[in-house]
C-alpha cells in the first residue's frame, strides 16, 4: 500500500488542464486567470482629490480666493488655477494640473470668496497621482490568480469586464450497491438510505463545481460498466462511491479496467479510506471511493478537491491547513496514516469521539480534520497538522 | 467617534430574524437549523457486517458449515444460524441475529461448504449494532447547527428529505456617485468606473446571498431618497456605498433620515472606513459604507458578513480568525483601530504595501486581513490577530 503522501503526489501529476474560457467578469468568483492581465488604464485615470476640501495655487500667505467647485464626475481638465486661487473640491474629484496641494475642509475657515488655511500641508498633499495605483500597459494580475470579491472589484476599476480563465472541470458521480434507497421513501429490511451522491454533489457546489451527472448501478458487473461508460464519456472527473472493496459484488475496479482506465494506485494506508483506487483514461481521472460515507467525504476533501484546483489553474491544494494545539489524548496510531473529525476553536483542536468511517454524525459536527502520521502518540498541547472544513 | 468593538456590539443587538422556512436538504447547504433534529429511525437500522467475510455463530472449534450468503441490501431477517453455522456476508448486510460476530474474509480458509478460522475475534467483532450511531428519538442535530455537506450525507442517511431552516436576508445595493460608469464603456474625462456593486454582489454570493436589487444613484437628495425608498422597501439589508461623507454632495445620512432609518452610529475609528454609517428601520439594517472600495470591501468582511451570518441563524461571525505570526514591522498606529491588506501562508503572515482605502490592487493580492488596535508599535515576530479571507 502507498502512503498519502504517495498518492497525493500520483494525483497532482495525473491532473491536467489547459482549456481556457472568456467568461463575464461577475461570473468569475473561484476560477484561475489563464493569462497575466495588463492594465488598460491608468489608474486613476487622472490626478484626483483624496478628500473633501479646496484645490490650491500656492504663492505665499495662507489665504486665498476661491473660484468656484469641482464635483466627482466633472470635467476638470480646462480648470486653471492662478496663484492665491482655491476651487472646492470633493472626494474623488479631478484636481487640476495647476493645483499644488489639497486642503481638507475640515482644516480650513470659509469666508466670502475667499479661504483661511491655518496650517498648509505640504506640496501633493491629498492628491492621489495619475497612474500611483497602476499605469497602463504595468502587470495587473499574474496567471493563476485565483479570482476573489477584490479581484473582481479591482479588475472592474480598470474598466474589465471580460477575461480568460481557465474551465471548470465536468463531474460526474456514480454509486454503487444494490441496499441504496433514496432519502424520503420507505424502506425496505436490509436497504439504506443513499447519501454519499448528495454529500459530494453539496462539497462540489460548495467550490462552484456542478455535478453534470449523478448514476446509481446495482452490483453487477455489466451494470457497473456500462454507468461508467456513460458517465466517463460526459466528465473530466468521475467520482466512484463503493464496490471498490475486495467483496465478491466489488465489480468497479474490473468495471473500470473493462472501460480501459489505467490504475495509478488501489489501497492508501489510510484510515479511513483504505481502499480508495485512483485511474486515468487519457486526461479523464477517476476517484473510486470506498462506500462508507466518512471515508467519501475524507477523500473528497483530501484528494478530490486539491485535483479540481490543480484543474482549474490553481495549486494543489484543498482545505486550508495549519498547525493548531491538540486538546486530545490519542494512543499511539497503528502503521496507517488517520484522517481524524476534529472541532477547531482559535488557535485549538479537539478530536472528537466516534471515529468510525461509516460515522456521519461526527462528521456532521465536525469543523476540521486532523491529520496523524503512522505509529505516532498523540499528548495534549502537541501541535497537530489541521484541515478546516469550514 | 466609537470604537471597531462598540460597533459589532451595535451591529450585533440590531440583527433580528426568526423567519423558517422548509427546503430540500439538497439546497440547505449554509443554512443553519431552525429546530433540533430527532432522529427519525434507528442507524444503522439493523446490525449491520462492517466487513466482506463470514457470519458466523459459534459453539466450538474454528471450523463452520458454511449455509449461503447475504448481500448488502438483502433481507436477512428470516436467516437462523445454527451452532457452528456460517453465512457469507459483506460490507453492509444486514447481519442476523443469531451471529455472534463476523469474521473477515482476509482471516479465513475457505473450503468446499466449510470454512476454517485460526483465530477467532471477539463475539460482536465487526458487527455495527443496530442504532449504534444514533437511535431513534434521539437529538441528531441542534437547532442552530450550520448545514456542510457532512449535515447533508448525515440526515440522508436518516431518511430526511426536507428540513426546517431560518430564512436568508434579501439585500440590496445602492451606489452613489456622479463619477461611477460601468465597466466596459468608455470613459468620459472626469469619471471612473464602477466597481463596488460587483465587489459586493460576488463578496455576498460566496456565501450563497443573492442580491435582490442594484441600483446607482446620481448625487442628488431626491434620487438619493427615491432609491432608498425603492430598495429598502424589498430588502432586509441595504448596502449603499459612498455619500456619507462630509462633502457638500453627501446625502446618503440625510436622505436615510428622510426615509425614517433610524442612526445607530456614524463614523467608527477605524481605518479604512472612518465614515461608515450604520442604521436601521423596524427590523430591517442599513450599511452605509464610504465610497473608497477598499474601505467597502473591509466593511463588508468586519461588519456585513457577522450580521449576515447572524440574520441566517449562525453566531454573529464573518470570516474565520487566528493569531498569526508577524513578518512584517508597523510604526506605532494612531488613534484609530486598523484593518490592513495581508498575506498569511502557514503560521505567519505578511502586511502588504499599498494600505491606501483606494487601492484594491493590493486587497486583490491579498488572502487576510491583519487587526491593529489603535496605538499599537508591531514587530516582527509578534502575534497579530488575522482574518483569512481564502
Amino acid at each position: 500500500m502507498i502512503s498519502t503522501k504517495e498518492a497525493l503526489n500520483r494525483i497532482e501529476r495525473a491532473v491536467k488542464n489547459e482549456v481556457v474560457l472568456t467568461v463575464e467578469l461577475k461570473n468569475s468568483l473561484g476560477c484561475f486567470l489563464s493569462e497575466d492581465i495588463e492594465s488598460p488604464i491608468d489608474l486613476p485615470m487622472f490626478d484626483q482629490s483624496a478628500m473633501d476640501g479646496y484645490a490650491i495655487k500656492l504663492e505665499d500667505g495662507n489665504k486665498f480666493k476661491t473660484v468656484g467647485e469641482i464635483q466627482a464626475g466633472d470635467d476638470a481638465s480646462t480648470v486653471v488655477l492662478e496663484n492665491n486661487q482655491a476651487i472646492k473640491i470633493f472626494t474623488g474629484a479631478m484636481c487640476p494640473d495647476s493645483a499644488d496641494l489639497v486642503c481638507r475642509i475640515e482644516d480650513i475657515e470659509e469666508m466670502d470668496n475667499t479661504i483661511l488655511v491655518n496650517e498648509l500641508p505640504l506640496e501633493g498633499a491629498n492628491i492621489r497621482r495619475k497612474g500611483e495605483q497602476i499605469k497602463k500597459g504595468d502587470l495587473a494580475l499574474k496567471k493563476g490568480h485565483l479570482v476573489t470579491p477584490a479581484t473582481i472589484g479591482f479588475l472592474a476599476n480598470l474598466g474589465i469586464s471580460k477575461i480568460k480563465v481557465f474551465t471548470s472541470p465536468k463531474v460526474a458521480i456514480l454509486s454503487t450497491g444494490n441496499e441504496l434507497c433514496p432519502p424520503g421513501s420507505i424502506l425496505p429490511i436490509g436497504k439504506i438510505y443513499e447519501s454519499n451522491a448528495v454529500m459530494l454533489e453539496t462539497a462540489l457546489k460548495q467550490i462552484d463545481i456542478e455535478v453534470i451527472g449523478s448514476n446509481k448501478t446495482l452490483d453487477t458487473l455489466q451494470a457497473t460498466i456500462d454507468n461508467i461508460s456513460e458517465l466517463l464519456s460526459q466528465s473530466d472527473i468521475l467520482i466512484i462511491t463503493g464496490g471498490i472493496s475486495v467483496g465478491d459484488y466489488d465489480f468497479v475496479a474490473e468495471a473500470l479496467e473493462a472501460n480501459d482506465v489505467e490504475q495509478i494506485f488501489h489501497k492508501v494506508s489510510q484510515k479511513p479510506g483504505k481502499p480508495f483506487y485512483f485511474g486515468t483514461k487519457d486526461d479523464k481521472l477517476v476517484f473510486a471511493l470506498p462506500g462508507n460515507p466518512a471515508a467519501v467525504m475524507t477523500c473528497c476533501y483530501m484528494y478530490v478537491l486539491p485535483a479540481i484546483q490543480k484543474f482549474k489553474g490553481g495549486g494543489f491544494e484543498g482545505l486550508s491547513s495549519m498547525e493548531l494545539v491538540s486538546n486530545s489524548v490519542i494512543e499511539k496510531t497503528n502503521g496507517r496514516e488517520q484522517f481524524l473529525k476534529a472541532f477547531a476553536l482559535g488557535n485549538e483542536v479537539s478530536i472528537l469521539e466516534g471515529q468510525s468511517s461509516a460515522m456521519l454524525h461526527t462528521f456532521a459536527e465536525a469543523n476540521a480534520i486532523v491529520y496523524l502520521p503512522a505509529h505516532t502518540q498523540l499528548e495534549k498541547g502537541d501541535k497537530v497538522l489541521t484541515y478546516k472544513i469550514y
